[in-house]
Order: structure tokens, then C-alpha cells, then sequence
């Protein structure tokens, strides 16, 4: 199914998107995607009942879709982890690292998949198309092989970075979570619908131009990996949220380094999730 | 007035300490402390009267304080911001940063004044004593000047390392944020109790040893700074958690280096805020 949350008049509401309709969840007792992740298997049984039986609905078209799962717990992200990726960094001079190399995007970045991205104070901003996965059940030293019946479900993220800032220390933390820099969605498709993450399609497009084009199959740590990790150091929550890495292709890479401008349109599509496309605007 | 929470039977109550003894704040409308902290100045009045005519409390010796404030929306946490320390660290061969080097805590990592350290997979466990401020007013773009006007209260942080992960990549991520290893406490003074936060002593004591000892007027960015930076890039909401640096003296840094193990009592003390006691028991 494809989860979503969207304005519905002065409310937000919830919804499984089919086609180019969206079924509310009224009367479901469920108030954030949050309960429904953590209402597990019965609550997707009842979330599937509600929809075979329920009548027409919304056009998507007709509805602001938001950002698919409040403010996660946690939202965290892997650099470096497509091999192309990979020697941008070195030619930028980020240090190799033997191990996953994890950073966090502030939660109060995350916006909706079709919101504006507003600069803010940075000279360099730059796109990311990654995979996105949600934490369904508690997660606390996984093994790789049972690491996918954590996940929830997947989504479309552009882990937007603000290059000038994030090269401010090597953590990477300041450039990496501008306000509105969190663009998800456009929904979550749930676990079952998605048999092999490291098999998708994903790309990302600025003014109808193709910038990256790759497939998750050429992660260099699956997403197996990245949960049994960080998993072995702390425990993941339902509704934390994992940005699985990005391909080679972004604009701090580019020969000349080519940025952001306000006015362009960045689409993040991956094939079996859905796209999400957001505007720059001038600074606020 | 030092702001508490506390076990209360099987419920969580919020208190204010006077000496050794708690006064409940039943029957004020407050079910957590970020109620409090939104609430602004007219809830802090609301628990002054209440504390002036209550009777009696509770003896502090006979409740379990827990984390002054529920799982933060961030716990952000300033590296190599006191003089000696930074020499620590050149020694321990991070590179130098013109910035403020900022990396995250995962908001799971928050524990008790008193509770234990589980030690996790590091072999090398090591403690920094740190003031934490509790942001009480959103921050966005906030000029030093008025920075302090955004801080509710101050608390003490031990911000507990495991340095064999925290050196897995130079964004520090993993190493900060083992499950219990950020102890809190043991209550918030709020920011009116606290007219100089850089002018508090600090310090930890291992087993009686000190081992930190330095005063918050060493800082090399000051917590007005810290929030003018931070603030210049993303959003700080009420009840965001900033760790504002240690200084010299971690066991890292010790020639030999000394780690803490099982049965340790790490205890760290500020002036004029209180202090937090935590064992590191066995691993888990």
C-alpha cells in the first residue's frame, strides 16, 4: 500500500493512495502514520478492509500532500555509499573511512515532497536523491539477515545539502539540515510491496535535465548493513528514518561545481516509490 | 527554581526542588515538561505560587529523578570548544575546523541523573562533562545579543563517548549516542537562577578522582555563539538540547589512556546547576 498524509481543509489527515485517488482513513482510529506503524500487521489489515470497501475518495490532484510520517525520532543518513559517490568525496578531499560513515539530518528539516526548498544562508546548495526507509519495529543489534523486517516502508528523499556549510568540520552536521532542506515522500509504500530494496531505479532530474541515474543495487552497504550497524551502537525506533546514501551525479561534483539557483526544479523519482519534486526559491 | 521530573509510583510526575525536598505540581495542567517550557513566563508563575503555598513534598532521597526533559527533538553537541581539550584532540588527530565543529547525540541515548552507563560494544568508554542548555523559545537566525533570551534552563550533561566508534568516521555519529549514554540532570535550573552561564565551575570526579576540572568561561565559543551559529543555519524549538563542550581531561586524552570499566561511578558537577552520578555496570 502507499501511505500517505495530506491537508485535508484546515486538518491533516491520512490516506492509501490508489492510482490517481486517495482513500481517507476516517474513522480508523488512527490519529499520526506513527500509530499506524506501531499498530503493525492489524493495523495495515484494517487500513486494506477500509479500502476494498470504501468509496471513491480524493483526486491526488486534489489534495496537498504532506510529508508521509511526522518528525521522526531520528533521521539519519550515510555518505559515501555509491562507489561514483565515493571518489567525488575523495576529489573534494572528504576522508576515507573503513566503516559506514553516518551523519544526521536535524528533524526539523523534513518538509513535504512537493514544498519549496528555501536556500537560507548558504552560496552552495545541491540535490541528493537517496532511498528512504522507515523503521517499523524496534531495532536494537539486528543481524543483516533479519534487518528488513524492521523496515516499515520506503520513500523518496533528497537529502539537500548546503555544501559551504557542511564542509564548515568534517561531521557535516551544519549543511546538511537547513530548514526545509528535508524535502520525503510522496508516500510510504509499505515493506511488502517492495520485495528487494537493492534493486530500484532512482534518479534525480534539475530543470528536465538528468543529473543522477543509478539503481540501489550499487550501494556499497545494502541497507542490511546500514541497520544491523547502527543498530549494534543504538537502538532504532519505529518512525526513525534512514536516507540509504546517494549516487554520483551532484552538483558539488560536477567539473565545473554547478549549484542550485532559485527558480530550478529538482524531481527525485525511484521506480516502484513514487517522485517528489520541489522549487528553489529566493532566500527568505 | 530547579525543575524536576520524577517517578511518582508507576506515573511520571514534574516537581520543583527546594533543599532536599520536592513539590509535585499536581493539579497544575502540566503533563510534561516541554508543557512547561511552551507555557513561557506564565507558567513559570503559575508554578511559583503553586511552590509558595504548597506544603510538605516529598523527600528528594525517597523519588527516582529521571531526565529533566523528555526525548529533546535534538541533542546537538559542540566538539573541541575548550582550549586544552582542542590540544587533546590534535593529539588524537581530528583535523581543525575555522567553525564550530557540531555533531549529534540521537535523542535514544538520554538517560537519568542517576541511571547506569551500559557500556554496548565499545571497549573504550569515556565520559565528558558538559553544561546543557534547554532552548525555551524557537531560534531561528538569532544574533548573539539576544541568544540567551531563546534558553530556558541549564542543566548537567555527561556526554558519554564510546571513542572506538566515535573515531568509525570523522562525523562522530556512532560513538556518541550508545543507548544510555547521555545522562541528564539532575533537574533544569532555569535560565533566571543562572545570570552568567560562562561563569560556572565544572567538573568530573571518577571514583573520587577528579578528572575534569575547568570553568565555563574557558569556552572558546560561548553559548551565545553556539546558538547564533546553530540558529543561522536551521531552527531550534523549544525543548532542543545543546551540549555546549568539555574540557580537557577525558581519559582519551590520558598518556596512558585510561577508559572507564564495569563498576566505575562517573560523577559531573557544575556550580550553581547540581550534579549527576551514573555506574557503568557490565555490558548488557
Amino acid at each position: 500500500m502507499k501511505l500517505a498524509r495530506f491537508k485535508q481543509g484546515n486538518s491533516i489527515a491520512l490516506g492509501v493512495v490508489e492510482g490517481d485517488r486517495v482513500i481517507p482513513l476516517d474513522g480508523l482510529g488512527f490519529t499520526t502514520m506513527l500509530d499506524i506503524i506501531t499498530g503493525g500487521e492489524a493495523a495495515l489489515a484494517k487500513i486494506r478492509d477500509h479500502a476494498a470497501t470504501a468509496q471513491g475518495g480524493l483526486a491526488l490532484a486534489d489534495v496537498e500532500l504532506l510529508a508521509p510520517i511526522e518528525r521522526p525520532g531520528k533521521y539519519l543518513a550515510i555518505g559515501m555509499n555509491y562507489g561514483k559517490h565515493l571518489e567525488e568525496a575523495d576529489r573534494l578531499g572528504v576522508a576515507r573511512s573503513a566503516h559506514q560513515v553516518w551523519f544526521n539530518k536535524q528533524t526539523t528539516c523534513v518538509s513535504g515532497p512537493y514544498d519549496d526548498i528555501d536556500p537560507g544562508v548558504t552560496e552552495k546548495l545541491d540535490y541528493e536523491v537517496e532511498l528512504g526507509a522507515v523503521i517499523g519495529k524496534t531495532a536494537k543489534k539486528v543481524a543483516e539477515a533479519d534487518a528488513l523486517d524492521h523496515v516499515f516502508g520506503y520513500l523518496v528523499a533528497n537529502d539537500v545539502s548546503a555544501r559551504d556549510w557542511q564542509f564548515h568540520s568534517s561531521t557535516f552536521t551544519m549543511g546538511k539540515s537547513f530548514d526545509t532542506h528535508g524535502p520525503i515522500g510522496p508516500w510510504i509504500v509499505t515493506a511488502d510491496e517492495v520485495p528487494d530494496p537493492q534493486a530500484l531505479d532512482l534518479r534525480c532530474i534539475v530543470n528536465g535535465e538528468v543529473r543522477q541515474s543509478n539503481n540501489t543495487s550499487n550501494m556499497i552497504h545494502s541497507l542490511r548493513q546500514q541497520i544491523a550497524y547502527l543498530s549494534t551502537a543504538f537502538t532504532l525506533d519505529p518512525g526513525d528514518l534512514i536516507a540509504t546514501g546517494t549516487p554520483e551525479g551532484v552538483g558539488v561534483g560536477m567539473e565545473p561545481q554547478q549549484f542550485l539557483q532559485p527558480g530550478d526544479v529538482v524531481r527525485c523519482e525511484i521506480d516502484g516509490i513514487g517522485a517528489i519534486e520541489n522549487r528553489v526559491v529566493a532566500k527568505a
